[in-house]
């Protein structure tokens, strides 16, 4: 950990919370010409992140955000929709406030009451790992970094956490708040329920030898899709929280169109079922290249 | 390529059809001191074929199957189904014979009938690549090959194929053909449909900008959900046509574990939808290591 005397500057950044993606942030700013305060809910996270450097200073006490001109909010979504008092009350009122919560009209709704200089955005950079050993460098370049203004945002605000975003190497993107909700419920919250239901399929096998079998030969195609319905319970959960109803809705849709793939193959009509992945795989290439 | 003079040899592999697993078979067994005949279908991939050296000698003749101690049938499981007679008269009958597909049971249906040294046997090495372009070296290393042997399988024949997965560094096991069929209808097939469905789940959003920022934002989660679902569309169909019944069943299951997650979802008991994804995550790591 390095040792710095606090003295003036512009580039004070605050981290509230500093599990993989605070502890992410505070590694790559400290890098850029930031001053790098984080702050943490218990001693023993203090401790463990200070052995890791996860930020210039660290402390439990808010009053560390004191003298921040840019604070992200690192926090799990239901901290960040129910904010601590003692948290609102240490951010500095002309400081630009930003959260990396995965879903934001919540958020936005919330913060918005909150602070004049808040700015809702979410860096696409999670993993399955958690907590205060998770964060490692590098983890937002190449990834994609919203940012859900309203008519009412401030656009210095704005502009000062799309200059971070950028220069952590991550595509800035501006989305209005309930279209970025209905997209990611589409291609991160759903995937998750989907994977799960997955899991639970096949860990309702009552075959002993099917089930040993099984997880002798579970490869490549196995591991890929399950890999979300096994990922951090918490985060899964607070997804679902935070993004019901689009969620929902997105599992009804689901539901429809696993439905017609079935009565495909029920009904062996394999021309058809062979036209449906062909329609898959080009879909797939129109919304990723591996 | 590589031109050899035909000369006499215990260890002579033929290999039908030179696609992925054909074709990185013939790679791979070259390197083990086996003289390797490949048969293709037509003139233009035997072309391709040898100018890739995926055996040393190729044709789109039959005979050239004619002294081959071993055959490895690599090809489609509906052309394994139903096999050309032109192939079956030109399999020695000294020889073992063996094949590649994915779906056991109506392989060996149809096999144990048509010679006496047929192995039924699968390697988990499928990616999403096919044609005379996918084989590629070590394929198989550290893959399971499973062989589904019945009580008339004869023991030299079993041995034989034994000995050429585990000199590729395949892992060897045995299993009846049936609990195959069923653990790669839960762990292989099943997810196959789920990832299609999902894709078409998208492919079905009417809202232009949704499907504009998710197509931005589609990372890491969704490039893994919808892998197997956006692969070969031959492949997939094929799956589906020889294990139909297993399938079915297994959608079966699967529609009710999500239908039950999607109640927990309905009725927001959050603490039961994180006590199932707690559930989910231990049992992908009863299955498989990251």
């Amino acid at each position: 950990m390095v040792h710095k005397e606090r003295e003036a500057s512009s580039n004070r950044v605050g981290i509230v919370g500093l599990g993989l993606i605070g502890g992410s942030l505070g590694l790559d700013l400290q890098d850029k010409d930031w001053e790098v305060y984080g702050l943490v809910n218990r001693e023993t996270t203090a401790e463990k992140a200070k052995a890791r450097g996860l930020a210039h200073f660290i402390s439990t006490d808010p009053k560390i955000l004191s003298d921040c001109n840019l604070v992200i909010l690192a926090l799990p979504l239901d901290q960040l929709i129910t904010p601590d008092l003692s948290l609102i009350e240490a951010l500095p009122k002309d400081a630009v406030i930003t959260d990396v919560g995965s879903v934001k009209s919540p958020v936005l709704k919330v913060w918005e009451k909150i602070h004049p200089l808040f700015i809702a955005s979410h860096p696409m950079a999670g993993t399955t790992s958690a907590g205060v050993d998770a964060g490692l460098k590098g983890l937002f370049k190449g990834k994609a970094w919203i940012g859900t203004p309203t008519k009412d945002t401030n656009q210095y605000a704005l502009d000062t956490v799309k200059k971070v975003a950028t220069s952590l190497g991550s595509q800035w993107l501006i989305s209005d708040a309930d279209t970025h909700d209905q997209a990611v419920a589409l291609i991160s919250h759903l995937p998750v329920i989907i994977s799960a239901a997955l899991l639970r399929t096949i860990g309702q096998e009552k075959n002993q030898s099917v089930i040993e079998l099984s997880k002798q030969l579970a490869s490549s195609g196995f591991t890929d899709t399950t890999r979300v319905g096994g990922g951090n319970p918490q985060l899964g959960t607070s997804m679902a929280i935070t993004n019901t109803s689009e969620l929902i809705k997105g599992l009804a849709s689901f539901r429809l169109s696993l439905e017609e793939l079935e009565a495909t193959i029920t009904n062996k009509n394999w021309s058809k079922l062979q036209e449906e992945l062909k329609h898959t795989k080009s879909l797939r290439e129109k919304f990723i290249s591996d």
